[in-house]
């Protein structure tokens, strides 16, 4: 199996200032390639490190992956080493230039002597364009071992690694077949789960293997499997999952990538149907989540975030009797915050949503992670949820809290 | 000055399911307490990849940390490596054994024999008491090295750093005083940043270094120094700090960890004044990102998502006129946004957004990523102003949008 190594270059991991979060990235990809990481390594912008981390990693791995140390700046000296490390010179990339003057001309600005620059590279390396940013990525072959260099912004990385890294590493090695097919679910844990799914999982064949993938109020449930046939593998896993599927199918919101957004969106877009929102404690996180996916503008209309009571009532007519006899997290006044606003916007749905995202202001009754949700249809049909999160993290609670109104949301829309 | 190594083991970190945010955070706590980290390594459970770690980490640093691989299960295997290491047996713990018993107990549940394996522990080794979990942390002493063994969950590692291996590093070790100063800037680019500051930095004294933190639409900069006395050390990256900032004055927006929305957070409450929002390309975002301070409630009353023309009319009284006149995305129309917006909502502020996030919606005249924002005030002052974000990532450009918009909010109450 062709293995890999990862190199990430920076002060600010070491001391803690910024988290590593694109080896896992990385190393996520390469392990859905069929390439096995073996090692990841921080280091810190200082030359000795970075050679003697470059020979090490040379001596164990195939694949060298290494991010950052690439800015203008004089702290950056990822590229200098390169080239001490390949004992080579710098070319000037006429193509990189015209590329820098564009994004500089974006914003009124030319091409300073520092960023020009950025269009030298090592003679040995094969540039590889970054299409979100100014520093190149490197790719250099020699000896049978691969380097590969990009920039530490993750965004800028994840461009490369999709449209240049990954596509030429796959053309490069004949790695086995390896076909993955995830199962997105929601709302239940992963020791739940799997209690479910043991015999399931007992049975997998010997070429195939589980993941669970747990992340705040939902869990991705990854099948993997290797052959030699991608075309016969594809149907082996596919076979698998769809004798999983009605064990858990209540848990199941989506595949693969997909977001609810998204699944949200398409569902929409399918029915020509509109939507709004009305917020209180999620403070505008589900319509940001909406607008999220390109052409939401076709069935999103708009929402209010009726964060105070006074809100509540002058935005979307709540009546102060109702948050007064029953609380403004309660059925009764999401259930009015929802009718409100879809009075408000015409949607064929509104969704409306309250509760305590702490990490104060809990009760007995109420405690923190407590939330109500309402969905209201133009047919005059209405219901309501209460969903109870715990833990007192505020921002996990909105983010799951928006999770569950979503996927609330989807199935009341595939219900209809 | 002394020297650290963090080692993180464990499958999962290099197949990308989870991010290791343990180093990191590891990393930041010896840093301030002036141990130098020279690198983090993360690998699989693998006994050969282990050993060849401990001895290569031991040739370069004093304190060699680790985590991950205590669990009971067969999988985890550091424990038994740490024996083979340093070439000794097991001891049985008594007292972790108690430990155990009344952990279990909790649970109503007694120690299995798999468990009590967990009050082994080699011969060698200082136990460190655990409060938080059944895995005992270890301290080895040997040829003038230190090895940490701790579990990796994070919070009984943080308990056993606090508790445990901080207090007996600074007691063992006289280190050097370190000290960071972050400066937050807004709205410039890197390459930018260092032509104004490039003869500040030149000037830094030997014991400083500048480090360029980059992020979509913003780049901190943190001054790190060195020395012997810790407050003298202090007054020294303060003053140059201070020599630094009317330089960049126009672009600093905090100190340290500070976000916009914490920061806007403290001036409102501070003056007690109020704030609404509404929104068109961020869809939320802005007021999501406001809602996230713990505490908002006392300074956010809500806001609008005016996502379609026929919300911007019907919900915050912006004219057709005007949209057909100027277009949904012009100074007029976000004017108009948050003058309806501030009359709605009866707040001292109020912010307007409207903008082309992107991937399409542009025309030459107003490109993906043309975004114009205005604020409101109570006393009748309203202030517009065009931002350029280029690029046609939808989210980046929604998150830098909201990030300008926030800034230009900050400045406004400041101004005042």
């Amino acid at each position: 199996m062709i293995t890999a190594e990862i190199i990430t270059i920076g002060d600010e991991l070491l001391i803690g200032q910024v988290i590593d979060t694109n080896s896992a990235w990385i190393g996520e990809q390469l392990s859905l390639a069929g390439i096995a990481v073996k090692q990841i390594t921080s280091i810190s912008d200082n030359r000795e490190a970075i050679l003697k981390t470059f020979t090490e990693a040379s001596q164990r791995a195939d694949v060298i992956l290494i991010t950052g140390g690439l800015g203008p700046t004089k702290d950056d000296i990822t590229k200098t080493t390169l080239c001490e490390y390949f004992n080579c010179g710098y070319r000037f990339h006429e193509d990189v230039y015209e590329h820098l003057k564009v994004i500089f001309a974006r914003f009124g600005r030319t091409v300073s002597d520092i960023n020009r620059k950025q269009a030298d590279l090592p003679e040995k390396c094969i540039k590889l364009h970054n299409a979100n940013g100014t520093a190149p990525g490197m790719w250099f072959n020699e000896n049978g071992k691969v380097f590969i260099s990009m920039p530490g912004v993750p965004y800028e990385m994840k461009g490369l690694m999709t449209d240049e890294v990954l596509p030429r590493l796959k053309d490069m090695y004949k790695t086995n077949a390896i076909f993955h097919k995830t199962i997105l679910t929601i709302g239940v844990g992963e020791s739940y789960l799997s209690e479910i799914m043991e015999d399931w999982e007992k049975a997998l064949p010997p070429n195939m293997k589980l993941a669970y993938l747990p992340s705040p109020g939902h869990v991705r449930l990854r099948i993997s499997g290797t052959g030699t046939e991608l075309l016969q593998l594809k149907t082996e896993v596919e076979a698998q999952a769809a004798k999983l599927k009605p064990l858990i199918s209540n848990h199941i919101f989506g595949y693969e990538t997909d977001t609810l957004p998204q699944i949200i969106g398409r569902l929409l877009l399918d029915r020509k149907q509109t939507l709004s929102t009305a917020e209180s404690c999620t403070g505008g996180n589900i319509s940001a989540q909406i607008v999220c996916v390109p052409g939401s503008s076709a069935y999103f209309l708009g929402g209010v975030i009726s964060y105070s009571n006074e809100a509540k009532k002058a935005q979307l007519g709540v009546k102060i009797k109702t948050i007064n006899k029953f609380g403004a997290v309660s059925s009764e006044t999401v259930i009015e915050m929802a009718m409100g606003t879809l009075k408000r916007f015409k949607t064929n749905y509104s969704i409306a949503i309250s509760g305590i995202a702490g990490p104060d202001g809990g009760t007995p009754d109420k405690p923190v992670g407590t939330v109500w949700v309402a969905i209201s249809d133009k047919k005059g049909g209405v219901i309501s949820q209460k969903f109870m999160i715990g833990g007192n993290n505020r921002e996990r609670n909105i983010q799951v809290a928006t999770l569950f109104a979503l996927n609330m949301l989807r199935k009341r829309i595939i219900e209809e």
